[in-house]
């Protein structure tokens, strides 16, 4: 068995540091910022029999556990620049860290996001990353900045993950090629980062400095997670349901399901935020930049509450609720 | 039962955020370092039955998941500035609750140590602390930085939370003031940061930029952990067992007892460091002004390697070896 300085050494360590001033291996990490910007930080926690199963693949979990970090940098508009990876394990077995840390460095380098420290030690399988990213001040994507008149915007689509977790649980009868299609995107989900610099950025924006007003990642549903820009702005919103866009699995399913799970589904890591109408043409512009299909599904109110309608702008009750991970499960 | 962002909202979100940019409550916390510092970055995960007991006082064990993180800082020689949480909890109980955050913000605060987000979830009770310091570039106390001639030097006191312990497992037997004496250093450590910060200082210094040149945190026992700094420097050392700083209870045990837990003990969060000779008044007179004793316990010499000596300077095989979490327990 590895000890833990072996193991350390074996899978963590990498080539020199580069952008670190000094990595693995002391008391600290040293990261120096450019010059005049500031770092987002985030921090997510990930455990076994919680948020993936026991015996999952370790290198889409490798993959998953950053890229729900990377997640959070993108709905701030943060350019990625390093984390810090704790890690409690059962045991140091060789078998599990080689693909983990495969998936996790093949997403990392893919965003040249260092690796500059963390802890290893022996505990039920729990996964702690923190992320850094560099953001120029004045240009984050913060939830409390939504407007009255802002469109609201969804990046990609949503719902098939929530499907895949249908199927594990026997809830919904997939067919297995369906089954492993849905799965991919809750197993290996990709971080909408290219999109949100883009609306962190200036480019295109006529009003204020960002080309979006409020953002955040949906990681435990849109009709939670958009509550909380929501409360941070002090307005209210009027959603289409059926203009969220269903991931391509769950778009063959009943109207019924698509529209529960692509508004309180789960695990979608897909970008929801707000900009001006004036920006709509910009926001088109930067999604295709970027490669990421954006759809607008509704419009900021001043009204509090969250309001839905149908394709038909008909007014729709929609008993929903977000994802809450001490009520749930 | 307080759901997950209710239970954010209690016990963790506090007064408006000061150091910070944006706190808690958005996908990311943002932290402008002041212009030119260097971030010293450290993070440790503490996991019940590994690092604390089950049933451990939780108000206690507040303070000590933010010290093991300070004590890293201290090491670098960092002014602590900020920190992230990340808590798994097997229910949000707020028995439990209340005595952590109290246990927590005490630290954090004698140290205007600003809490600006985190995550929390449920599972087996695991706290992820990532610390964020401030650090002059070139001031680092770097493990790789010791040269041979350099004393070495500890501070406060060792063996004393190897020795509580010892208690609780029956190894040893202590009277019950004893226990709870030397119980006090097992689960309430002090980080060095006012003794660390002024060796990182260039305070007093006549050789180089720092008052000191290596140092770590002495957390897994000082034979294991001075390893560290001879084999990044590419030096060794002679120390005597017997200069070796006991703490009050351990002072009192037997001459074997003593040399094996301050040698090798566990759990001390002292610093050792190394510095040049023309220091030494120095160094003295930074642990006057920092209120914290500090001993001179040996030298770095250049041929690799660990050598003990007793008191009177003959040579001693010891037969001892650092905790790994792997392989121990």
């Amino acid at each position: 068995m590895l000890s833990e300085f072996d193991l350390i050494k074996k899978y963590f360590v990498r080539a020199r540091p580069v952008r670190a001033a000094l990595g693995i291996g002391d008391d600290c990490a040293l990261l120096a910022p450019s010059p005049g910007m500031q770092l987002a930080i985030s921090s997510d926690m990930l455990v076994e029999g919680r948020h993936f199963l026991p015996g999952a693949d370790p290198r889409k979990l490798g993959h998953k556990c950053l890229a729900v970090n990377l997640s959070d940098l993108a709905a701030m508009g943060a350019k990625p620049v390093a984390f810090t990876l704790a890690l409690a394990l059962p045991a140091s077995d060789e078998r599990w860290l080689e693909p983990f840390a495969q998936g996790l460095f093949e997403l990392a380098d893919q965003y040249d996001c260092e690796l500059i420290g963390g802890d290893t030690t022996k505990g039920p399988l729990t996964i702690n990353i923190t992320v850094f990213g560099e953001l120029a001040p004045g240009h984050a994507l913060r939830r409390a900045a939504a407007r009255p008149g802002d469109d609201v915007w969804i990046s990609g689509t949503l719902g098939d993950a929530r499907l895949a977790l249908a199927g594990y649980w026997g809830e919904q009868r997939l067919s297995a090629a369906d089954q492993e299609a849905a799965a991919v995107r809750m197993h290996e989900p990709q971080p909408r980062v290219a999109l949100g610099m883009a609306l962190a950025s200036g480019e295109g924006a006529v009003e204020g400095a960002t080309l979006a007003r409020a953002a955040l990642d949906i990681s435990d549903g849109l009709v939670g997670d958009i509550a909380h820009i929501l409360k941070a702005s002090g307005v209210g919103a009027t959603l289409d349901v059926d203009a969220l866009p269903a991931g391509p699995v769950l778009a063959r399913q009943p109207l019924a399901l698509r529209r529960e799970f692509t508004a309180a589904g789960g695990d979608d890591y897909e970008l929801c935020f707000t900009a001006p109408r004036a920006h709509r043409e910009a926001v088109l512009e930067a999604a295709r930049r970027t490669g990421t299909p954006v759809t607008r599904v509704g419009t900021i109110d001043a009204a509090p509450g969250l309001r839905w309608t149908d394709a038909a702008g008909a007014p729709l009750a929609l008993a929903l609720a977000g994802f809450d991970h001490f009520s749930a499960g």
